[in-house]
């Protein structure tokens, strides 16, 4: 801090970047929410892109647009509190005046040994699991627009979404075939991780949260659950079990023909939050 | 590219990483300027950072900002021709819909051997040395304003400055005690390079680019030339000029009472761009 840029001690293997930003009214409600939750939830959106790789977090920096007035010590604090909570340091930053209050975090990690888990490696025979219930983060935001308190438990899990890191480096660990973060539904991420390894699926449950609605569950995004691919379940199981980490839910099976995506043996259409202007 | 973050080989020596956000209106009038010059440009002051510390980029991210119907090919070639220009990768990147128009990009790159050059080392005795002479971004942009083309030569300094990456690695190769880039004007980056250094400075010269005030070259920022201490800098020119580049201008020389600032033995004022909301 305070030279021009920030100085790392030597990664360890591959180096892992991902960038994210995070813009008042887009990604936050700023009638519903605190200032600082769009602090927290640039970085957790960020980190959960290094959790999606099996990456180990080694810093992050943060550049804030911002109109004059605006009360940038709760943004910080939110920036401040997830780095804290993750083991994050933050090493640098920016800011400028704008219009928009907006937030861009970039994180940097590394992946010691084995190189970083793709979305492009499921293969035929795969079991298809997901780390926790899904809808949370979508089910927490209708209850904060219907009154609920910042405090109910679903509105925290909006407010302060987790990055399963802890849980990528595990699946990394149990050589798992694919991977990536659940950041804008399944119904949308699902796809994707299947269009990038050209295979199909064939889902038995989408596991949905208590609170939650089916359709929440899957087309809800924010939920920054982890989806793996592994041809060795018993193993993930085992190395999440080693680490205290909640045992994965099996969704299904990842199918050779790419045109094969269903659900309880009918089609699971796309569907959830595509980006654009 | 396709996952959701990039994974890059491995580092060699310390990790260097800095990020810069670039905001219509606040460093670029969009009047005068086409917007191509803004990507360019965000993409310019953050590798001007690693220059500063003699890293070699190894690849940058990119977060935009934007109302639906801007040219986002327009911000994107330039992004991509700074990127080309200085063989970095553009290696990933977010979008989001807002009201400004705003690039962040964030660079990384590597210091092998030796490590990266902080503003903190100068010495008493030390020659304070700058790669070229200064102004030439701010009467760039007094000539645009006055109606100059945007191919005059020093409109052109103002729209495309250029990172002084080379001189910076050989400076770190030279090993430079202290070095900084000139982003917002000799008239106050050098009291910051004192501060961090705990030392003063009595100069002999201003080098004051053609076309450009006395003024200019000292308050104007964006020239990022490259702001050196050494106590060498008979070895510094000689790989100046092994490796082609221009020979460093000596500005004079680092003292030890910290209150000592001086230009021709008067007072030297700090003055220049400072960042506020």
């Amino acid at each position: 801090m305070g030279d021009d840029a920030a100085v790392l001690s030597p990664f360890v293997g591959e180096a892992i970047v991902s960038t994210d930003v995070a813009v008042l009214g887009v990604h936050l409600e700023a009638s519903l929410f605190p200032l600082e939750d769009l602090g927290y939830k640039a970085v957790t959106a960020a980190l959960s892109d290094l959790a999606a790789m099996g990456a180990r977090p080694r810093g992050l920096v943060v550049a804030v647009t911002a109109p004059p007035g605006t009360d940038l010590d709760a943004l910080h604090r939110g920036v401040a509190e997830a780095a804290a909570l993750t083991n994050t340091p933050v090493v640098g930053g920016d800011l400028s005046r704008a219009s928009d209050v907006a937030v861009t975090v970039t994180v940097f990690g590394e992946c010691p040994g084995r190189g970083a888990v793709l979305r492009s490696g499921a293969k035929e025979g795969d079991e298809l699991l997901v780390t926790g219930p899904l809808g949370r983060a979508a089910a927490g935001l209708r209850l904060r627009r219907e009154g609920a308190a910042l405090s109910n438990e679903l509105v925290e899990a909006h407010r302060r979404p987790w990055p399963r890191l802890a849980e990528g480096m595990a699946a990394r660990g149990a050589h798992v075939h694919a991977m990536m973060d659940l950041s804008d539904g399944i119904g949308l991420d699902l796809h994707r991780l299947a269009d990038a390894s050209n295979v199909g699926f064939a889902l038995e449950e989408i596991p949905v949260a208590p609170g939650a609605t089916e359709e929440e569950a899957t087309s809800g995004g924010e939920d920054y659950e982890l989806l793996i691919a592994t041809n060795d379940p018993g193993r993930l199981r085992m190395m999440f079990a080693d680490r205290g980490l909640r045992a994965p839910i099996t969704l299904g099976v990842v199918v050779g023909d790419p045109l094969v995506r269903t659900l309880r043996g009918e089609p699971f259409v796309r569907r959830g939050f595509e980006h654009q202007l």
